[in-house]
């Protein structure tokens, strides 16, 4: 059986920690070096004591691992950051296939991605060689890419609901508005006053309004497939909760379409995806229904506004928002059954 | 000092228990009657142990109060029983006044209520005596109501933030898309499957998207303001929380304003009013700020998308969305400071 | 490949939702019947729409069910109705292997059991064919067993601390204070007002003091380890989250054993169990570290009281407290790999 | 009106912030002088937006303060900081009265609380000065000393639940087991990985068994009142909500006594307490039940252990475990009305 050789980059985040917990379940996968520069010499379940009984080796820095010998890398490491390990990575060993569930490939237009991040863009040349991430809208290009750039949570739970209402013409390009409501995991593992259990529990809040880094990604996304120069309104509200993510999509009807053109696009583009679910007539997407799967479920509702309709999408922002489409993507890129290490039912309750 | 005494229909419901909580230190009102047909005979310990502290009477049938003696009915029970018992009782005490916290008597349009709440109105007469009470916007009709109409929690806080936008012209009457997260307790004390603490925890959904109930009364209200015929996008979602209701109101700029005129006009219409605030510039409304509190914070946001903006407003549903604006429409009805009982700050974390 | 056929009963709660979860990437198990006598006719994706993309077969009665072509019954019911129907299909078909998951064999002694669950034991005869399907401590039993009895969530959390702690003579058989936590899903489905989440969220309270029906099944176990009568306090608490099980052991030293002896002992008593971890010294279980697994973790501490000490054991109350351990049982009794099936890592945070 | 000038230190933390929430509602009291050094310079509202509608002084640090101005100070400083700036207060102006909710006057014995703190006490004789803040059971001295240092959360609890049964002999003075459970706000506000909602949600663990610097004051304060030189067990747990607190008090009966008892010797006591409810019988204290009020509930439960007993009690750590404790005291210190500004009912839910 074909071993592929990973490493990951900055396992003591949450997107890391879950990579691993899904990923140490596929047959062909072995992570060889895992990485945490300020926590390196520790053992995994140091830090994460949740994954204390898999079989993982300790935590190094960067800068002890041995590029040539590792097939694929995982990176879960902060914007900015990533670009140089993986520059790194690529002039040391060519052939090491990167997996990059950092911001930093995603912004093909570099002066786009330096007005967001706020950073320079080191490696504008590398951004060439990444394929967007987005498992079931972009699977050829991410066969072969040496970079994969897996789309942020956001876009992806938007993305998955509006590409194919968008290539097909049933909604218009014009003032598409995401109401977007994620679980704290989505701010990482950071130490932050409103993340803490006291300030985050028992209240909803909106943050990042209008200028949140996730819009000008599914802008460039659906300005592509719709070739307009989309503009969307996103309102990220925190939710109190761990993992998930819904994004209320409010949207136009185009070309004299109905709610019901709507339904059959969706369920066009997705029957044969193992991953995406279009539920049934009036069921209600429900992030618990998805949690620590690799799931998308989407509806779509009338609204009381003629002419317009509202489309929602749910998936655990941990896992098809990152580690496991991640993974998802190694499956694609590698050759393996795209579901491999990703069969895991959502926890409920 | 002047004592009113008053009867609550429904003790045994979450808004009526707020009311309590509230009311009982409120210097000039003392509870002599408290109804729940299902608990008659029980201590209102028993049926909410929070309140085994306060001196309260036991609990009733309605059937057994004496209605003359009566100066205040606050109803807390469900629409459709509502205007029944309202009737009965203003048939045999014409002088006390009602205070309902129901839906019966919140749509002027009886055709609509039917519609919408599937009952017929049984007491369509009595509905021309009803002043609906969104306290901060129609003080002088609730001071001489026979009937106050205490709205529902979503149209509280979506019109707190929007009538005098509408009013004032700085925004449009078209394509007002309400956006709507509330805590559980605004589904009652009912036991369903989806409010169990499994089910409903950890976990954001939407529910009656384009079909609840509210909806119409918004429509009502802002028609009204606006001279328009106005029919909104309502989507609301349900959030693992206990208390607090958030509206995201996206809405598009008119008459050339632009988002210093939202804010401007909403500084202007609530810079005297104690319950309604403003918040600075960039800062964020969480329904953790007013948890427990009569407060409604609001703020407004540029959009991304030019002529568009966002208004965000958060009350606790059970206190401004309900009980505690029953009390400040009762301090209004009776002419006592509109702020008695409701100095409580909130409860955070 | 040995695939074997099962049916499992009461398919509409959370244990045999969970039993589904994990069994249906079993490779030698398929779930042929899926019964729920008050949802027969739906598909399994509408009473639970998590398992929604599983491939499952619609829910039945249990009447229609061909007993004798299933191998194993997993039995989710009620106690009390869990008696009847394995009576009814083991005299219809003998060799069908039953996998109890509900209360009507844990207890030995039937009058016990009738003074416990307050019903007339039907099948005092099937009762000594039972075997008490705690994995660990009783393999042997289990492998040919015609009915293994899973234990309770709590036997099982408290059993896996305090045996061979017992066993061993380092701790004494007296005053054994287990003073135990769990989440809301361990009261089941069913409709309560305690279990609401306006109810049950944020609050700690204590329930069934000194009179729950776990406490005798804990006797039980331990009496039999010791040889002696043990009655055990034990105090249970209802933590406002969905899933985990932590017990609290507060024991007494014997025979001259210090803090060292207690960790010598369950570190020889489990070293070679996957699911059990005795953890390093002084690290902390923590429920959402094994939450949607089979493991249990387990630590011990020095008490401030001279010759006592504590013992503290966390599980998944659905995993390793019921369907986890349930399917553990299945790989004893049919002779696979007894971690098939169960290899997911906990699902944190 | 007598009007009180209040100084609160710490203002920035979550017991100063609870302190205002309730003691600007005083009569009597005026909070001339909020401190923070940290946020020197903010209006309270930017630091607690919660309290944003209340008209306070702006935060400024210790050092602008006139001390002589000031008639109390509560202080709600980290332990250590709290010694330095009280013995600077009484040097400067010795009439001031200090209510301290921090740890540095608790304990009696110097050395004590070294050993427990591990800083020097810089101020070994104002410890005589002080008096210890457990409302009910230390009126007198609370009425004249010049400090009163108010119990921790934990002590406040159990000593509540267990003074009484000690004082009278009805309960045993050895193997006194407290297991407690408290919100995640008993940790205070600073940043602590184990303390953000992803980590601290859905899960129960252990913290600090065995060694917790709430141990010893308990200890000392039952030693007082027995006579005997208890040592007690203590095992705390954090509970996945923000506030609230419950302990389970394992206990000996003595001298023949019985449940009957424990129930008459606690309904003595505090029969004529406003804040003290002993439950009726079979009634199940709940955190929920007190949440943001000052009350105690407090039940007794017969073990199944012969010669046992269980006490639990639930208090809000914030309000009866600190900032309202503080108030009772300070009504008790200045001859108000022991209720004034505590008369809020609990939130629930």
């Amino acid at each position: 059986m074909k071993l592929v050789k990973a490493a990951l980059l900055g396992a003591s985040g949450y997107t890391g920690a879950d990579l691993l917990r899904l990923g140490i379940n596929h047959p062909n996968l072995k992570f060889v070096e895992l990485t945490a520069n300020t926590h390196a010499g520790k053992a995994m379940g140091e830090v994460f004591p949740h994954l204390s009984n898999a079989n993982l080796p300790d935590l190094v820095t960067n800068d002890e691992v041995n590029w040539s010998e590792i097939d694929v890398v995982f990176c879960g490491l902060p914007h900015g950051t990533s670009q140089k390990i993986i520059q790194k990575i690529l002039s040391i060993s060519p052939k090491t296939r990167i997996i990059d569930m950092s911001a930093d490939y995603r912004l093909t237009d570099i002066e786009l991605y330096q007005q967001t991040y706020g950073d320079e863009h080191i490696a504008p040349k590398l951004q060439k060689k990444a394929a967007y991430g987005l498992s079931e809208h972009n699977r050829e290009a991410i066969k072969t890419a040496p970079i994969i750039a897996c789309p942020g949570c956001y876009p992806t739970a938007t993305l998955l609901a509006l590409l194919p209402l968008l290539k097909s013409g049933v909604i218009s390009s014009d003032d598409i508005i995401i109401d977007a409501k994620s679980g704290v995991t989505g701010a990482g593992r950071g130490l932050k006053q409103n993340m803490l259990m006291a300030e985050a529990g028992e209240s909803v809040s909106p943050y990042a309004v209008g200028v949140h880094r996730h819009a000008p990604e599914i802008d460039q996304e659906l300005s592509k497939i719709s070739g307009k120069n989309i503009v969307v309104n996103f309102t990220p509200h925190l939710i109190p909760m761990s993992r998930g993510e819904l994004i209320t999509a409010h949207v136009k009807l185009d070309n004299g379409s109905n709610i019901n053109d709507l339904r059959a696009t969706l369920e066009k583009a997705y029957k044969d995806e193992p991953f995406i679910k279009l539920l049934d007539e009036g069921k209600m997407p429900a992030t618990g229904h998805v949690r620590g799967s690799n799931f998308c479920h989407i509806n779509v509702f009338e609204d009381r506004i003629k002419g317009r309709a509202i489309v929602i999408a749910v998936i655990d922002n941990l896992v098809k928002g990152s580690a496991g489409q991640a993974l998802q993507n190694f499956n694609i890129a590698f050759g393996f059954d795209e579901n491999a290490a990703l069969q895991q039912m959502p926890l409920f309750p």
